[in-house]
């Protein structure tokens, strides 16, 4: 990205042509796999030849996982274009315990490839007699180029080695490997699939591991040119995984929606900064301020009928480069956390 | 560890076999040890060949030493299994300094590596005229095994190469080192010693790192069956040394006992974790409320007559991963601490 | 250093000799420029060969770098003998992003290799129609010992490779790089200069991660013998970037005078600890109180007529150790810099 290139595109530009589109994030990714590898068994982690012959890392169906391994997962996750790190809390924070995220290439990192938007399913009789759907997330994702975000991003990894994240608690069937290495071009070896049911703490610390991705999104739905955003950092309280698979996943929205905060820099005019500020935080939407798990549970269960604009984080600063001026929105409310997760003893 | 054998075993029940077993405290932690030899000179230690031609590291008695090598102590300490740093702290911490540790086998790190608990002495005529005391820590502590913790861990390393940390102002007389070699089963180009002076900048700082352990002995005084424990996080305030050894050690005790906040993540269920949160912190005990060289010497410096509960970090969580709550107890008394090591300028 | 030599000099005496003066802070600051010319792509930064043959880094000048590349310039600054990180900020910080410092050899990290201290100027002719001046920063001014400092510091670094970062939007005309040359005993191949323009992101970060040195300087404008300072710590708030260069030096020098926290660790009496906490912080200036680019305006620009008092970290700690005792002075202003940097969306 040159300064000349960084005013934000028209909608009808066409991406825009970064050296920074040279960046593999597989490639960037597999040292952090390759330390993962190494730590199976300090991090509770189990690896094993799974379907077709890729490997599978099991990072919390059979074994326990860790909150360390979350933290690994994270930053494979954002393509190797991210750091991840646990950070205790003080009393200014609420919470004892929280994840820190930081990128220099947010977009890369959080979009191509952290963002869990590769839609994976097998009907019951393809997938041993119980249905398979998940969201794959990671940088495998920007091998296969299926979703339309990456026309958007016009960027395309072409690395011979992937990982794919998979929020699930069984390993995907073969018709769903088998769909994942043919849009992936790659070779049964050259593939990792990572497990992380919510539910485990390594499920539970990648997901808040998201916040800043959650905000990346966000921009994205509000039409933020992502050219744009240049750098970007966030942290969120990790909470304890709830057992049950709703509440956990109400607990890692929750982390965000009420106590996730994010700075972005974005090269772009003060006008088009402070819009996106306002626009950013969680309190935007009209279904703000309960638990996300109760919000869900109100649209029986049905995702799609939640407001997207809740999917954000509680806090915001988004510097403009062209003012100097940073511009802050929305509120932290520890409160709805620690009254769902927290008990005086 | 596999989520099978994770409920608490019952007082009677042998040790259950984990795969992290495996995991070699004293070779996990050579790379940390070859650091630290790479940066005497920054961090103002000396090396040098000691007793029975052992490798000692001086990190306060001859030399200065630093923090800095306080913190890479931690680690060697810790054997490998946590990540020990500094960080600033801000108005809400309550002190400019502070020293935080992580580590996904708390009780490996922690009980079987980290814990000053192996009795080294010496009586005067074999010790050069002055008798020299002791209280090992560090990971070639798991390689002799003296202790009776380690028949409650089942826990045993077997590498090749040790590392021993000495909380004492000159290097072990021959006698003990013979001693150390011959129940570690090492020759003398295997074993290194670190010394740390208590009074010494590393010597606090290496003590203070003992945050997690301290919970975690605490802990296991309780009762509370420690195959539970599957992750822990602490951080405490760290002083400047105190040039008086009664009152470093008081200072860095007190950093514990006022300052230390912990969080323990519980493979246990939720009456067990909110029993655990309730005993753990020091204001449990009836010696809390004064600084500990006061308490000390109000026992006319008898250790033993020191109720063993105040030995404990002042704040503490623990969730429990049955239940997903997380128990909150205990609270900072950062006016003990300040009022003893701050004075405005 | 030894405890033997660690106390006070007087102002007579000679500069004492420490094994610290052979640490190379080029040399150990090689493999961090190293891991810099790996990211060029990820942290949006450029390299060439320039003027007579010699490796400029451009880090803000025709590429928009990056606040991580920032981060890892003051790494380089600090001659590798120091760790620069990011750090969120929760509500007790009041601001969402921090640069933090630490070094366990403050005074050869900041005063031989970070302080921007080389005066390297080409009159208009000689400089391509335009005449060229700046402050030259970093390890290689220890190669070519120009300053008077180091004189005092008694340090003299002779490593076949340097580097040196210069604030400016320009690579150095030939005449200067010819002198640099000279001056450090280095052909072309062996130099690399990287350009920060302190309105860039790489140059404000790299700016206020000078929080540590600018405490250093101050002490030494006082007349406390440096070889007494043994340890140091910093952290300040990091603003964007402002685009006009007069704002943007004002923006980083806020950042230390009104956000900036350092703690000094010193071997030196109670009394000589104390007096420089409250020697040390900003508000011991007359110029204290209004941004610096009113102050700076106020003089008509004219540098010179600045207070040199005001140039300090606005909060100090500094531990003695002979005493134990932390002494503290100064606070926080954080209104001066949130009504200058923050605006409500």
């Amino acid at each position: 990205m040159t300064k000349a290139t960084a005013t934000p595109a028209s909608d009808e530009a066409p991406p825009p042509t970064f050296p920074t589109l040279q960046l593999s994030v597989n490639s960037l990714s597999q040292p952090l796999l390759a330390q993962l590898l190494e730590r199976l068994t300090e991090w509770n982690l189990a690896s094993y030849i799974g379907p077709q012959g890729i490997r599978i890392v099991d990072a919390g169906v059979a074994v326990p996982g860790s909150v360390a391994a979350g933290i690994a997962i994270t930053g494979i996750c954002m393509g190797g274009l991210g750091e991840a790190r646990l950070r205790p809390g003080n009393d200014a924070d609420g919470w004892p315990m929280l994840v820190e995220v930081h990128s220099a290439q947010p977009v890369l990192a959080c979009l191509a490839s952290q963002y869990a938007g590769w839609s994976l399913a097998a009907a019951r009789e393809e997938a041993g007699g119980k249905k398979f759907f998940a969201l794959g997330s990671g940088p495998a994702r920007a091998l296969a180029c299926k979703e339309a975000l990456f026309d958007e991003l016009g960027y395309r990894d072409q690395a011979q080695a992937g990982c794919l994240v998979l929020e699930v608690d069984r390993a995907p069937p073969d018709v769903v490997v088998q769909k994942i290495l043919r849009d992936c071009g790659l070779r049964p070896e050259q593939l990792t699939v990572i497990l992380t049911p919510t539910s485990s703490q390594a499920g539970t610390t990648q997901v808040v591991g998201r916040v800043l991705e959650v905000a990346l999104h966000k921009a994205h739905v509000l039409g933020f040119p992502l050219a744009s955003i240049v750098a970007g950092s966030g942290c969120a309280p990790l909470p304890a995984p709830a057992p049950d698979g709703i509440e956990a996943m109400g607990r890692t929205n929750d982390a965000i929606l009420y106590g996730g905060r994010v700075h972005l820099t974005v090269d772009a005019d003060d006008a088009a900064a402070r819009e996106l500020a306002q626009n950013l935080p969680s309190a935007n939407s009209e279904d703000y301020g309960r638990p996300f798990a109760a919000v869900f549970k109100a649209y029986d269960y049905d995702f799609y009928q939640i407001d997207p604009a809740l999917f954000a984080p509680a806090e915001v600063w988004v510097s403009s480069l062209a003012s100097g001026h940073t511009w802050h929105a929305g509120k932290l409310d520890m409160g709805v956390l620690r009254e769902q997760w927290l008990r005086e003893a």
